[in-house]
């Protein structure tokens, strides 16, 4: 059997690691799952993520692929073998055979953000770990408003810091809403791709405005700006989540 | 005004504690709090629990007391006030003024502990810290037969350690029943008190007889031996919550 190509589908908890990315110091959520596959294939493997969040940000949803010269797994039990090596914080959900040109980030087409609020004055210790406290009473309906502006393809140099390295600032949002899911408060935001800290920095901009009573002109004001400056608090890292990554049907097979 | 007994009620998340009770070295629930209240007093307090959780039990309802000389703060107000000094992990819920002979664990007439189990074969990391897995489907059925022998005043010497010193092993089980919550399976029981390790060892052994098809004449077999050797193992401390302290009207005002 010639190496197979696996696509892997991931969740952690990203409170106690220094984001996806492997560094020289810290531990990673690559780092980890690479410990595993090596553990396996007994050589380095090389490893390929759709989104690379930043510390203390979570994923219910990330995917990865990798090359692998193992003929004795069968494709979709290599998530059960990888997950006796990988610590209870990092749970590989699923995996499956794809294309050899199938690429976790290149072939994307949608990424899905989630971002967890609480509205209770004192948040449980179980809970804590996976949201960010408002400290105002949100309006549902204006949050909602407040997002209308961004649906499009814009430049969201406002939305991101200096680090962001890309040479277009230029995304596609393909939606962005406010809902309640049972007593935490739910923003979710897909687009092609994000900037760096984006997500957060959109959702602590429109809860600030929320908080101020601001109208979507304002949005569109500070979204015109193309200056983070014009942008409002960046969000805590304990509330995002990469919830979702989707690829065209052709990327899969 | 004289000193005021208030009445704490605590929830936490144990994962990262050494236990309830403070310790020379290593992080303990109790020191934080007893931190939180040092900086708020300037002195020392004394400060007393319903129950002395183990290290990585968790609680959603642990009681404790403590006399203050602060005039400035409300009584129904000093959790606020702790709340700030508090790390996320451990969060008081509720404080009230109660007579001076209150005591959290001399007053206690109730004790109620929640086990809680996942049957998913990968356990997201989101729930992988307040849970333990089981290996086998579970009948619910049999389980809360399992049950009955458990019900009642019985020498519970079967189900605790050699650490445990108290003189009587006999204990008052009000009730003990599994139940499904969610993707869960609970366990709760509640007694007049517990033994040390009694609720792990319990579980731990009712589990294992259900998974072998044993009857609840199985589970008295084990009562009666009232020796540790007779029990099942000791599940782990990840699933086990300090859920309720219940007290008689009369303790409270």
């Amino acid at each position: 059997m010639s190496a197979r190509n696996i696509k892997l589908t991931i969740s952690y908890d990203g409170t106690d690691f220094y984001g996806w990315q492997i560094q020289p110091e810290g531990r990673t959520v690559q780092g980890e799952i690479l410990s595993s596959l090596r553990q396996m294939h007994k050589h380095d493997v090389r490893l390929y993520a759709a989104g690379r969040t930043d510390s203390g940000v979570h994923a219910e949803g990330q995917v990865a692929n990798f090359l692998t010269d193992i003929d004795s797994i069968d494709s979709n039990r290599f998530h059960i073998a990888m997950n006796s090596f990988l610590p209870p914080d990092v749970r590989v959900l699923d995996s499956a055979a794809v294309p050899d040109d199938f690429h976790s980030r290149y072939s994307a087409k949608v990424r899905v953000y989630r971002y967890y609020f609480t509205v209770d004055e004192i948040v449980h210790p179980r809970v804590a770990r996976y949201c960010a406290r408002l400290t105002h009473h949100p309006s549902i309906g204006r949050l909602n408003e407040l997002c209308h502006p961004l649906i499009g393809s814009h430049d969201f140099s406002t939305f991101t810091v200096p680090r962001e390295q890309s040479e277009s600032k230029v995304r596609h949002v393909h939606n962005a809403a406010f809902f309640p899911l049972g007593r935490l408060l739910v923003f979710e935001i897909s687009a092609n791709a994000f900037l760096w800290r984006m997500v957060r920095s959109v959702v602590g901009t429109l809860t600030e405005l929320d908080k101020q009573g601001r109208s979507p002109v304002e949005v569109e004001r500070r979204l015109l700006a193309r200056d983070h400056k014009a942008a409002g608090p960046t969000a805590a890292a304990s509330g995002l989540f990469l919830h979702r990554v989707e690829y065209p049907w052709e990327a899969m097979r």
